[in-house]
């Protein structure tokens, strides 16, 4: 327990306080606790949380280098708490939360362009521990800067197991009676559950933190899914007062985590009790609350939802097509005007379901239609598995084939001048070509750059002409085997070779 | 020369006739001939066409057997002819010309249904005698049973050749000039060319019928392209009264073959001296000039004709799309109440342009696609070649790997109860689900026969409930490896295994 000790923490890393507070009733409703911490920049009121057991905390996350002076307060306590902590430079790994920028895509606080190679791994963190310590280690081994994954445990087909815990006080609902059959009326009309919706499990929330925290630590963004519709616990049909509860619960949690962005739902539109009122309020809940404006956004199954709203800061989409989604990209750049996230483009395994068993080649094919677009599409994989461990839903061990194929298309990524690509203007029929998104002198001067992908067309050949004069540095690139062959210098008009195979890509960069 | 001889002929044969007439002036415009066939069921009045040296002919495909009479007469002649021939049973392979069935599919005269698998080679007969053969040869190893051609030679990349011959008298303009870069300029706007638009080359249409004979006999469709924009020599520049004269010649010589269908055009919308107002005329001629009703279409670039217009008997739809075209074809179906064929849906091969590129998978999963669909999707090859001979336009061997697995698809297709497929309405989003498209107790109860397609996605089994009663026999089908297991008869809720590989398909036929 700290009481006003003065205290350093690195800008945009957690800062923690701790203190004792009052028991009776139910501390998780009955009390308050707040806390403003100000700065010669600025002054954040930011909201504690009962974490058990007795104990209050209050976290805060710095955006500035420098003193800041705090006031705690709140019924929790019949005496208020001050104190003063310096903010320090942050360490080299350490760029700060992730933000929009320019109008399509992402940076670091600290300016660094962020290109997003998500996978989705829906409880993963509520699995074993061993199988969590597998997890990470596939993480370390993957590109993968950002995961998808709920807050609540996921009741769904290959998901009838239990969670390491649950979020509320009380006991679930006995699983040994679900089939594959009866499950889904399970989640319309859970039953068996006793769970107090106003009595949190700490426990539950600091395991995920640990999480989150681990992640932060490899550089991987915790797009977190607040609410989802694949439940039969009642965690989708509480009441809009438990709802708010939960919100304000999560937000004073995990906000101070710099890494998190809110997802505020896996398939919105399946929460069958929901309106979009209510997800409207609860995007007013976490506007007020979150102090620190993390990426938001909300995810669809058949209907997406109307991206434009100022609150949503990205789209997260799902597939919509079975044979077209990542090439769609641009018309949802365009439509809503917002980064363009691919939640779900299905994924990479052999599932009996169409959503979860396309190939490794297929997979990556989307990532680049979709990453050439000034779109960032998201992994998953579904593998048939004895042990019944799917990535997509628990993590472990990455079977298939695709993930080790997006460091290299984030090296790509990397070489982009400024912040993303688009489409060109004179992109052709059957060619994606990509141009920086942000054409400036500073960033990236007109005809500077070119990348052009083939999917899966097979051209022997491609010709190129820009003008007379440009020198240009072309690279062949294989997509699939990984390959970057220098193809010379060019100029006016000329041909670039090709093996004839798909998914191939050429790169051209100003010479001089 | 024959005169009023008594003579068999097959029904849906060419029953032939051959005159000695006047030379002087320009025959092919100066005189006329036509003859009238008289049955006990009807009469036909059909033109005759001049054939050089002195020689007018009448051909006329009987479509009943029994007696003829005939009456010839014109100015080609001071005297007129009359005569009579019996028309016989057709032998075996003679099941008449091909027409729809149904609303979406096609049928012989004679009832049995026709599904088609077509190639194209827009030129393959005005090649060598030793090409010629070569293709010949292809055809006969492989399963198409419709070719797509056309009459006028070929300019194009990969087409400065000269044509064996010129469909007019005259001299062509010297090739040698053309480039790369220049050819197209020479389409929009020939120069050194000198043909005489009233004088047709005999011999240039008498070697194509010796073509479309022998296509006839091996049960190929001649789907002869009237009219198409890759020109040089000025024949898509020709005026109105130049064009009906072609259009009346070529009914009058190929109009008798019963293999022949008539496609208006290869890309209408690039000839940009014809209209719509164009069309419709020689519409108006092939309707009012072709007795036999040959099957009729007019094919796009672009823009799609409206293939709704009374005239046109089935669409011919080019690819609309990069990623998606067989897979509208269900749409296509509903819009247009007709059959739809997909001539070109890009070519197998590995040439510069994106049409011209895709792989053998992706080809053979574009007609699985299509062909479940209830359409009729059309294959071309466009291999490099050092002897730059490309199956799409000159014949020769065939060199990529989806011909050899339209013949596992003709198998199956030949399976369906009536006259071809349709989606079924309780088709999933993730599977192609095909039944019958006539439903009746004659030819297809409900129920009866379903075949499913996965496409590129890779389910290890599949769910199937139909009813408690119905006992299915199964057969999982491999469309790329052609292997058809039997996986026995299954009633209820049954699953299928699947090897989770692309491209296989499930066939159910009630067992009882």
């Amino acid at each position: 327990m700290k009481d006003i000790l003065y205290e350093t923490c690195e800008k945009w890393d957690v800062f923690e306080l701790a203190f004792t507070g009052k028991t009776s009733g139910n501390p998780f409703t009955d009390y308050t606790i707040q806390a403003v911490f100000t700065h010669k920049c600025g002054r954040t009121a930011v909201d504690g949380f009962y974490d058990g057991d007795g104990v209050y905390k209050v976290r805060f996350m710095p955006s500035f280098t420098g003193i800041y002076h705090y006031e705690v307060k709140g019924t929790f306590s019949d005496r208020e708490y001050t104190g003063t902590f310096a903010a320090e430079e942050p360490s080299a790994s350490n760029h700060g939360p992730v933000r929009v920028a320019g109008q399509h895509h992402f940076a670091y606080e600290d300016g660094t362009p962020f290109y997003p190679i998500g996978t989705t791994c829906y409880v993963w963190e509520l699995q074993s521990d061993a199988l969590i310590e597998e997890t990470f280690k596939s993480l370390k081994q993957s590109a993968f800067n950002k995961i998808r994954f709920c807050i609540f445990p996921k009741h769904y087909v290959y998901n009838f197991g239990e969670p390491r815990s649950y979020p509320y006080e009380g006991t679930p609902m006995d699983s040994s009676v679900l089939t594959e059959e009866n499950f889904q009326q399970f989640s319309m009309h859970p039953q068996g559950n006793h769970f107090d919706f106003t009595r949190f499990n700490p426990a539950h929330f600091r395991h995920i933190e640990t999480c989150i925290k681990r992640l932060g630590e490899m550089g991987i963004e915790a797009d977190i899914i607040v609410m989802h519709p694949y439940d039969r616990w009642g965690f989708s049909h509480m009441t809009q007062e438990q709802d708010d509860l939960y919100w304000k619960y999560v937000i004073a949690r995990f906000a101070a985590f710099r890494n998190v962005w809110w997802a505020f739902a896996n398939e919105y539109d399946l929460l069958s009790d929901k309106t979009v009122s209510d997800w409207e309020r609860y995007a007013k809940i976490v506007c007020k609350k979150d102090p620190y404006n993390h990426l938001r956004s909300i995810h669809n199954c058949m209907q997406m939802y109307d991206h434009t709203r100022p609150w949503i800061t990205h789209c997260s989409i799902q597939r919509q097509d079975i044979y077209k989604t990542a090439e769609l990209t641009n018309e949802w750049r365009i439509r809503f005007g917002k980064p363009v996230v691919l939640d779900e483009i299905a994924y990479e395994g052999n599932i009996q379901h169409g959503w979860g068993n396309i190939s490794g080649e297929e997979m990556v094919r989307r990532f680049w239609e979709g990453a050439l677009r000034g779109g960032y599409p998201g992994h998953g994989e579904t593998y048939l598995s004895e042990d019944n461990i799917l990535w997509w839903s628990h993590g472990g061990t990455l079977k298939g084939e695709s993930w080790k194929r997006f460091g290299f298309l984030l090296d790509v990524l990397k070489e982009t001048p400024g912040y993303g690509l688009k489409l060109s203007d004179s992109c052709g029929w059957d060619e994606v070509c990509a141009v920086p998104d942000i054409t400036t002198e500073a960033f990236a001067p007109v005809k500077s750059y070119y990348l052009y992908y083939y999917s899966f067309m097979r051209p022997s050949w491609r010709e190129f002409y820009f003008d007379d004069n440009t020198r240009f540095q072309v690279y062949v690139l294989d997509t699939w085997n990984m390959t970057k062959e220098d193809a010379g210098i060019h100029c006016g008009k000329f041909r670039i070779s090709l093996p004839g195979r798909p998914y191939m890509a050429i790169q051209l960069r100003k010479a001089d």
